[in-house]
């Protein structure tokens, strides 16, 4: 008979195990989540499963933008209603779902997969760079056309924008990026003074 | 083409309605969960997958106390260095843990398996109390034993100790509940008025 540790059954212990693999989930939650699955109906719980193990198995990715899809090609890349001379790069899904949620943008995407990190091991050939520069070169009219590099403020945000910026500047397409400044809503007082001094730099005219 | 709605994909869709069940897991978080997920290997979310429909389809309960269990008899009731004679009542499996964890007690415990909730549809015989009387009723020496109601002190719970005192009063066994009071640390002007009462009524003797 095993000792009693913290856990009174393994298959207990390796489900708690597995929960709380998820990002922000501690130990605590995972045994709460796995006694709460161990009171729903087994229909319930294998639904769960099957919905992640399709996730997981069965997504599919846009062939022209990379964002997730059920066809071939995504709602948004076949909409010939938005504007095709529009690319604006993203580094994942959500940022598409988040753009897309503002109801300010009518153009198309490209989603980079993640975004250059050295110290996490990834560089541009993990990404889709080399497809996003296959696309603008494909394009019917580059000095007409423009590319947003919609990525974060932060270092690796940067070194990503600027290392796509170096790859397509020869294309003649219009390059763009993200305007940085105060928040609406933002209190002054307690702006970084980066952001402060771009938002003095970048000041547009007031038009009320 | 589907319409572009709030997700890209009904894959990715039904992955964040299946997480987004969980409780405590909004449709924000689930959706960075479920993007997490296909991050990884598929081989990972497999094994997240599968431990989860392991624990629902081959979990099982101890015989005698109906604590998770490996084994026919779980590792409390088949430690013999164990109080035989003493029998803890609560709500979940979790409570035995909580109680294990204190290090405080060495008797055998019995799982509820919820607690007698109207509002919940949940009534005495949802509950493993059947189970508790025929095990009080065959103890060898009832008088010598004592059943501890570990249950909390909510109107369920009082309600829930209520029942089963009646259920086995009659066997003549001791029959105790947890001490109420002010927690350890805990600021006497913040205490509500009914725990600082039974505080009081059922004050002890200062052993410093």
């Amino acid at each position: 008979m095993a000792d009693y540790g913290q856990y009174p059954s393994r298959i207990l212990e390796d489900a708690v195990d597995a929960i709380s693999s998820l990002p922000g989930v501690g130990r605590r939650s995972a045994l709460r989540l796995a006694l709460h699955l161990l009171k729903q109906p087994a229909e319930n719980v294998h639904h769960f499963t099957r919905a992640i193990d399709t996730l997981r198995d069965d997504v599919r990715y846009c062939r022209v933008c990379r964002m997730i899809s059920d066809e071939e090609e995504c709602s948004i890349c076949s909409d010939r209603s938005r504007n095709r001379a529009q690319i604006c790069v993203v580094e994942s899904v959500r940022d598409v779902m988040s753009i897309e949620n503002t109801g300010q943008y009518h153009g198309l995407y490209h989603v980079l997969g993640g975004i250059i990190s050295p110290i996490n091991g990834i560089g541009p050939s993990d990404l889709t760079i080399r497809e996003l520069t296959e696309r603008i070169s494909s394009l019917p009219d580059p000095s007409g056309a423009e590319v947003i590099l919609a990525l974060s403020g932060d270092v690796e945000g940067e070194t990503t924008a600027f290392y796509i910026y170096r790859q397509i500047a020869s294309s003649g397409v219009r390059i763009s990026s993200l305007a940085r400044g105060l928040g609406f809503g933002d209190d002054l007082e307690y702006a970084d003074s980066l952001t402060l001094g771009r938002s003095i730099v970048n000041r547009q005219e007031f038009r009320p």
